[in-house]
């Protein structure tokens, strides 16, 4: 006998769990979908030699490589087994738009979302398997910043029907970060990110330690300059026309750098679209501490908090690239795009005791019980006249004391129970009991559907 | 450069396609949970030790085995890695209801659509990664044969909604046809399997070969025997009231198999509650061929065919089973399934050229183009009307010739475009193109919603 057991760094959910999850993954493909965005989905592997041109030690350290079992015992085979699990979306999506760019319409929009492997330390919410939701536009050969635009606005329209609370989709421009480094005299790129890095650390280290740092002997900055950092770095805008000012006052305080300037303008286009797409300007902020991915990301970056669980980081992050496929294609590929990654989410929600909502209310919307034995063949034809109008019904068939049944319903989630026994067959009729609100009412046998039509459009909480 | 390649035997598709497969699983999906069923998912990876307990040569030497770079170094590590691919959803199954069996409540109806793998060699429709959309029920101790109705009636459901063309469900028993063979003298199980596999071989072979291999050296059986068994594997029934004739049939022909009559009761109950389900009785029919995993299946056995296109074989196949997971656990978990393999039933669909309905409708119902640059406010505005309306909307960010605009709307299969020029905007009115009727008409601002929701929910060419 071998103990069953779920390998570790896997998020293996109980089906009230399942529900809850596949509802936030049915609601961010709505959002994706409602925004214009077509599906895609890759193999679960690439071939080694495609998926790992770009990394580098840590990524490439933690790949699962794939083999079969003629592969395995073959002595002479390949140093590296040909097949390997993606660890992102981000290159399948370079080699998918690489391979297919000819069957493919610019600005390509696509999201996809498939589970992602690496293989980590196991530890609490780090995870070897996960889910990622990815939203990418990408151009060819350019792709206009407008499209920036569109990014939070998804994201919005996602996270306010996920109703996990008040959010806020920070921005930032790496254009902006760059230029305002140049303008104060840090101007080589590995300096500049490793002042970035840094910086990273404020929230952990605080103020102090950073101007000991940025001033002592590695860096050696002026006492003026950290200060002016650390400003810098703290700006979280308040509002639409609170962004503009901190804009225009970057601005003014520029030496001339234009990749700053290029920066600003960036900005003032995307957060005007932000707004004109609807966006409410509580909703957004500038965040000049946002840097993301130091080689990747080229213009706008994106991060996405929860304003009253700081604590959880970032839950969808993102931005803008130049180019995507370069080590596939020669064609220009610049693009942008934001990931939301569900399963952690889902993980720190859970943790946090924000699901209680959306868990423990089941698929299934009406539990046919067997009242009666006798009235099998009855029973079913109700389950049947359920199901064709639409309503996820389970039908009882194994018996059992009715009591116990309910009982059943109650834990299982199920809101709805339809009763047919010698009585409400008799009558032509269907009494329904409603669990949650613990109320009953006997309805007429052919109106029972649109009747619990109705039912189901309310609220479960009278007032809720 | 690398050259950007998927690799073989998976199946990606473009846009157009992915959106026809995605309305397939979610078709299959609802109908899963309108028959009651929850949503189960599990790692694409299990530990090795757990997936392999049970399977034989071909399985395993299919099996895809998984180990990270830093295992794979590791000169002393496991001789075989210590994770492994799903080959099926079976086995995942049996280890999550062992593991978690005290978290269950049961029968436990479970569906589960994810990819497996197998190492195959790569063919024409052959996938070494392909999907499965399994929905079990699983009894502890004991599980009622009426569940066993439930799987022809979901999959009626299904098939009904997914419009491929009218199908059967052929239905048939492992205890009928044991004890059909034990009457005809052949009593041992592996002498039974050696027949079952020569029947198996009828329509490619034909009677005369069948003929002369039963009735020599290796079987020996009498002429007599292998008439019997002739007349027996044709049998198919033309309707509910011929299904139980033809039980009767094989009842009074019975030398007093126990098995026999057991499989000929529950067919009876079986069939009499697929009625019940209010599947036609054209849809259904006893096949007395069907045999199906010759170690695994106990009781009723389904397959199912297009009447159309019987060269593609059976689209979707299961039966009862004794045991779900006696390598994990004491508890007797008898079940019943079936299993749609939806890649391969896609890319049959695909090659016999039956998709040409669904596929080339987007998921994108109105585009909005970019008719005049200084309205991109008001453009974005009418953009966010429809989509905050439920429509999904694409909105135009890089200009163009509005000629080349609605040519993409036309090619990228999206039905509906919204035009706002200056006089819409002075007039506070949409204009809205119909592409498949080639109609227009123009509707006040705050009544587009409404409007397109109507158009919407009308077929595409009238009279369909």
């Amino acid at each position: 006998m071998i103990t069953p057991r779920t390998p570790s760094g896997t998020l293996e959910l109980l089906p009230p769990e399942q529900v809850a999850f596949q509802r936030m993954l049915d609601a961010i493909r709505a959002g994706y979908e409602r925004f214009g965005f077509l599906p895609v989905e890759t193999p679960v592997f690439e071939r080694s030699d495609v998926l790992l041109t770009k990394t580098g030690g840590e990524t490439e350290r933690q790949v699962y490589f794939v083999q079969s079992t003629g592969a395995l015992e073959k002595a002479d085979g390949p140093a590296y087994p040909e097949l390997a699990l993606r660890f992102d979306l981000t290159v399948p999506l370079a080699r998918y738009v690489a391979e297919h760019e000819h069957q493919l319409t610019f600005p390509f929009r696509r999201y996809q979302m498939q589970r992602v492997y690496r293989g980590e330390r196991p530890q609490r919410g780090r995870f070897r398997e996960f889910y990622q939701c990815d939203v990418d536009i990408i151009g060819k050969d350019e792709l206009s910043v407008r499209h920036d635009a569109e990014c939070p606005a998804v994201i919005h329209a996602i996270f306010t029907d996920l109703a996990i609370g008040p959010f806020t989709i920070q921005v930032n421009n790496r254009k902006l970060l760059r230029g305002f480094y140049e303008d104060l005299g840090i101007v080589d790129a590995d300096q500049q990110a490793a002042v970035l890095r840094e910086v990273d650390k404020l929230d952990k280290r605080g103020e102090d330690y950073l101007r000991s740092t940025l001033t002592g002997d590695g860096f050696g900055l002026a006492e003026e300059v950290v200060e002016q950092i650390l400003a810098f770095v703290q700006v979280r805008s308040t509002g639409h026309d609170d962004a503009l000012t901190r804009l225009a006052q970057v601005e003014a305080g520029s030496r001339g750098s234009a990749s700053l300037a290029a920066g600003i303008a960036e900005l003032r286009e995307v957060l005007s679209l932000v707004r004109a797409l609807g966006v409410p300007e509580s909703d957004y902020c500038l965040n000049f501490s946002i840097a993301r991915g130091l080689d990747y990301y080229t213009g706008t970056v994106y991060e996405t908090t929860l304003d009253e669980h700081p604590e959880i980081g970032s839950i969808c992050s993102g931005g803008r690239y130049d180019n995507l496929a370069g080590q596939y294609t020669r064609s220009r590929l610049p693009g942008v795009g934001i990931s939301i990654g569900l399963s952690r989410l889902f993980w720190q929600l859970r943790e946090a005791g924000l699901l209680d909502a959306s868990t423990g209310e089941s698929t299934v919307q009406v539990l046919v019980p067997q009242v009666d034995g006798e009235l099998l063949g009855e029973q079913l034809a109700l389950a049947s006249q359920l199901r064709h109008g639409g309503i996820n019904t389970e039908a009882v068939l194994d018996g059992g004391k009715l009591g116990k049944q309910l009982r059943y319903a109650d834990r299982a989630g199920i809101r709805f129970v339809a009763l047919l026994g010698s009585q409400e067959v008799a009558d032509g009729t269907v009494t329904i009991k409603d669990l949650r609100r613990q109320d009953q009412f006997t309805v007429p046998r052919d109106e029972v559907v649109s009747a619990l039509r109705v039912e189901l459009a309310q609220p479960e909480v009278p007032g809720d």
